[in-house]
Formats: structure tokens, sequence, C-alpha cells
């Protein structure tokens, strides 16, 4: 099959890893005889240097073509100081708003051998394998007015969703959860926020639709307290925009390897944007030894969600766990007994296993 | 010195860790020559139960009239169908605001023999020691509007804050780094929220008038990892209402000893209300089991903060401290070869110590 996929490098150690994955999936071609054809673009703070701006409009057009993005990471100390709308994250949000790209899935799974540097204790996060369901284009983040009052005496932001809003992405939760172990947890705020008790409505709504998912709310300082004490009670979480960033990052690291997690941003028609959870970790870009996984396992996310295609998913994932099995593993992680290498040989081992 | 104390035990437990927390009060009042006066009040589903309303007129009336509050708990599964006005939380949510109880303190110290039963491994969570400061009074739990729009298919909350009550509580934040170890972190999502760049805005401007304290900013999402990576690197938090509400909870399950938190959460006069950060645990509720220290503690904090009774307070933790010492400790807790003990006993033995 042929497909068409827009590449954003973006910042940092963006620029490394997105070029692992690009290699990952021409051996994916090659194996399975598809033909990918890449294009790449700038976002984030190397759009604002060469153009002025963190998401030109050549961006956002070459992404609206294309069958799925994806997405190296955005951000640096270099642009921190600029004025709002000149921001790296400016194009994170805009390029998630233009392609409306709605539904987060960040699925956090620990690997055996490296739950050891998890900071829980091992029997409390091993086994954890839970997947994020977040609303990405709503809420807090996108509302208006969001704005200074009163000659700056006094400022506004605005949450806003419409029942449609959540019912999709409600949806993407019940649907995620049929296709795992069948246990829905939405989290909410309903007994302070009426957005939240809206959506706790719709989640009750649309169980009759899903009878084979068990359903359970929890408030979201409750669920930022039981993600550490009791990670596996959790399968799929649903929850808004605010609190599935803050719940996701939480998430992140209790598996103790960060560098590994991947993500997916999704259209309702499938066509989405594929990023790894780290960021641009300006620190260690160009050494060549950025943690090429997250990347490269967001890039089988990418075959699973937009192109359906599940064995040449697996196979990366796959190869990923038996290089990893191997004991080869980069800077950021520690395997006992293992072999550090970086990141080019990180993703040659990937690539020979496929 | 005379002191005028109100007591509002709720709901579950409420009642009986108030009761314990009257007999240590009593206990210091003889030992250091303090008249306290007592008076009881209903709040929560008790109130909603006996008044039809979570927070009575005669309630508020009296905590305007007191010296300080002491507050049990609210909540049970009895009043969790609810309509919202008639569910327990809002008595706390309005006697917050009725009271202008603007600034939540919460700190958050590992017990020494009680730090096994943390999630986290004990190299992490060891030595942790910090105070999360969290505005109470505004952001997105009181913004107005806060409602159905579009015949129900749309939903407003409404986050707002002004200049003053962002200035008020960043400074309380910087008062407490400065009796404490000289770090603030302040916790915003000012990469995107239009509040939080406010709020940034004004952490820059304060610093100049409290040159002996450190700041830095740390991203809501960043922060919720690192307390969990790292929770050593922080001493006070600074943050708004719903952000404090997540990430204070967070914290709370850290050091393994919930049992063991107390808040306060205070006027600019230094009128505050007192109550243990656990809820109102109707499963063990009348079975005299409960854990009273919690509610011992906060007690202390309403001596130190609202009536500038250091010594007293001193002596209350003190007294906490020495009989988990010697090994005593509530079924909640665990401490190897130690003797577990009901709430009667435990408050006896801190009694004694008093
Ligand atoms: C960069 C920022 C705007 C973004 C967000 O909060 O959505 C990031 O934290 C994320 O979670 O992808
Ligand atoms: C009960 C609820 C309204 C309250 C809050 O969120 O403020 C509670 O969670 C707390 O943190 O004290």
């Amino acid at each position: 099959m042929k497909k068409h996929i827009v590449l954003l490098p973006g910042d940092g150690i963006g620029k490394e890893v997105i070029s692992s994955a690009k290699d990952v999936l021409q051996a994916i071609a090659e194996e399975y005889n598809h033909s990918f054809n890449f294009e790449t673009h700038e976002i984030g703070g190397a759009a604002i240097d060469q153009y002025g701006t963190p998401l030109p409009d050549s961006t956002v057009d070459a992404c609206k073509q294309a069958d799925a993005v994806l997405l190296g990471a955005v951000g640096g100390p270099k642009w921190d100081q600029n004025p709002s709308h000149l921001r790296p994250e400016r194009g994170l949000l805009g390029i998630r708003k233009a392609l409306d790209l709605y539904a987060n899935l960040r699925p956090i799974k620990g690997f055996k051998n490296l739950l050891h540097a998890s900071p829980l204790k091992e029997e409390v996060v091993a086994g954890s394998d839970l997947l994020i369901v977040r609303e990405l284009t709503g809420g807090l983040y996108f509302g208006t007015p969001s704005e200074r009052r009163d000659n700056g005496n006094s400022v506004v932001d605005t949450l806003t969703y419409t029942r449609k809003e959540i019912e999709r992405i409600v949806d993407k939760g019940f649907q995620a959860a049929q296709q795992r172990s069948g246990r829905l947890t939405s989290v909410d705020k309903a007994n302070v926020l009426e957005s939240s008790k809206m959506w706790r409505e719709v989640v009750e709504e649309k169980k009759a639709q899903y009878p084979d998912v068990v359903v359970d709310h929890v408030l979201v300082d409750a669920a930022a307290m039981k993600l550490i004490t009791n990670p596996t009670q959790f399968d799929v979480i649903v929850t808004e925009n605010l609190f599935g960033d803050i719940l996701s990052d939480e998430a992140s690291v209790l598996t103790g390897s960060i560098g590994m997690l991947p993500s997916a941003s999704l259209r309702e028609d499938g066509v989405g944007l594929y990023e790894p959870v780290h960021g641009s970790a300006p620190d260690i870009a160009g050494k060549g030894i950025a943690n090429p996984c997250a990347m490269i396992l967001s890039a089988a996310m990418m075959l699973r969600y937009s192109f359906d295609f599940n064995t040449e998913a697996k196979v990366i994932e796959d190869a990923v766990q038996s290089v990893l099995d191997a004991g080869y593993h980069t800077g950021d992680l520690q395997i006992e007994e293992g072999r550090q290498v970086g990141t080019a040989e990180m993703t040659k081992l990937i690539v020979d296993y496929i």
C-alpha cells in the first residue's frame, strides 16, 4: 500500500529520532511491500527561526494532505523567553487544532528489564499496563475568552466543551476499553465543575452502548493518588484535556523509562499525529545518544491506528522488545549486564530484527 | 489566653477524630494555662440530614465569631447521588469562601518508621519534606459563568483571578519559604493559560521583595512528574486552586501515611480552618479504629498559625512523634514490632505525653 507521511522533526533530539523512525519504516516498507513517501516540514523553534512562526501555513497544508504525521519534539531554551505566539508549543497546539486531533492515546506499560529504574517499588508498579485517552482539542487550553481584564487587574481563562466533543472522546475511551480488558475509568471533578457533571452524564448515557465495558468514575485528585498507590488497578482512563495532561505526565514516570513511551493523536477518520512522550532534550541534542525507541514505537502506533497495518506494528514492537531483551539500551536507561549504545546503533539493531 | 474554637465534626470518622483533637487541646490548655472554649456545629452530610443544607447559616455565623475552626471530614455514600447544591462538599467549598480562607497549607513530611509503607522506593522518598501552598477561594472552582448552554448542548466553567488574589497567595508562598529553607517553586501552565502567565508575572515581580528566597517555575505537568521521581527537590510549592488540589493529593500519598497529614486554610488576619487531609472514611466510621493523628496535628497547626502558640504546637507534634517512636499505631499504619491501638488509646497516649 502507498502512504504519504509528513515528518515534523521539530527541535533538539527530534531531528535524530525522526530519522530513526524513518529508517525503521523503510525497513517495514521493503519487508511488507508498502510504499511510504516522506516529506519533511518545520514546526516549533526550527520553524520560528526559519519562518518567524512556530506553525507555518506550508506545514499545516502539508499535514492536511498526509495520511499521517510523525512529530519529533518541540521546544528549547532558545525560545523560552519569546512572547506566547512565538513559542514552540504554539506549533503543537496549533497543529492539533488544525487537524482536529481530538483523541490523544498514551499507552503506559513497563518493560520488565527496565522496571528497576522506576521510582515506585517493583511490587507496586509490576504488571501495570494502562492507556490514557485524553481529549486534546477542547477545554481550558482552547476556550475563549482567555484574556486580561480591568486594565490588567484580573484575568480569565475558559473551559468549554460541546456535548458532541465530550461524546466523541468518551466513545474513544469505551472502544479502547473494548479492545483491551474491558475496564474504563472516567476521570472528572464532578463534585465541583459543571463541565465535569456533563462529562459524567455522557459517560453514564454511553454505558448502554457498550454493555461489555465496566465503568467507574474517579475524581481527578483521587486519580492522581491512585496512579501512584495502585497503578495496576487501571486499564483505560478517559479524561478531558487539562486533567489528561497532568495525569498522563504523572503516569509516564511510573515505569521508570519515559524514553520508551509513544503517543498518538487522532482525528475521527483515523488520520493521526504520532510523537514520543519525551521532550526535545536540548542538553543531549546532536550528540547521537538520544533514545529513538519512543519515536519508533510512535511509528508503530501510526501503522496500527492510521493504516491498520497491525502485523507490521507488532513486528516493530517485538523488535524493540527483543533488542532490549538482548541487553542493548541507550544512555537514559540501565540494564544489568547490558550494553550501552547510541541512537544509530540502537536503530540499526531494530532494523536488523525487522 | 482565651480562645473560642468552633468544632465541625462533619461525617464519618470526622466525629471521632474531632473528639480526639478536643481532648488534646484540653490537655494543652491545662498545661499552659489557656482557656479554650468549644462550640460544635454541623456541616456536610450531617447538616443536610438535620437542616436540609450542607452549610446552615448558623454554622457560618458561628465560624465567623470563632478564633479558629477545626473540621473533621465531610461526605459519604449516603449523599453521593444528591444534586450538587445538596452535596456535602458544597459545605466545605462554602465555608472556605464565606471565611475567605484563601491560603491552604499542606505540609508533607514522612515519619521515619512509617516510610516503609510508601509506594515509592525508600531512597527516593527519604528526606522529603515539602509544603504545598494552594490558592483556595478562586480559580476554576468559583468562577462564573459555570453553566449549561445551547439547550444543554454545551457547557462552560470559568477560571478567573484578580491580580490581588494572586498576589496575596504568592506572598504566602514566599513567606513560607523564608521560614523554611528559602526555596520556592511556583507551579503554573504559563505556556498555555493566560491566568498562568499573570501568575508567573506576579511571582517575578515579588522576587525583589524576598531577596532571600530562590524561586523557580515549573509547569504543572512537569511538577506532577517531579513529585514522584524526585520529591526531595521541593521545599515550598505555591500554586492555584485546581493545580494545588491535584498536586497536593498526589503528594499526600508519597510518604505512605496519609492518615498522618494535617492541613490549614487561612484568612489574611490569621483566622483559619484546620482539617486532616484524609476523608470521612465511612467504611470504618463508628468503630473506634480511626487514626486521630492528622486531626491532632491539624490542631497543632491551629495553635501555631491562628494563635501563635508555637511551643504548644511543637509539644503536640513531639507527642505524636514519640508515641509513634514507641511503636504505637492505628490500623491504617504498620510499624515493625509495633503495637496496634484504637482511636481512644492513641489519643490517650498523646495526651499523657503532654
Ligand atoms: C506543550 C504543551 C502545550 C503540551 C500540552 O500540555 O498539551 C504538552 O504538555 C503535552 O502534553 O503534549
Ligand atoms: C471536596 C473538594 C471540593 C475539595 C477540593 O477539591 O477543594 C477536596 O478535594 C480538597 O482538596 O479539599
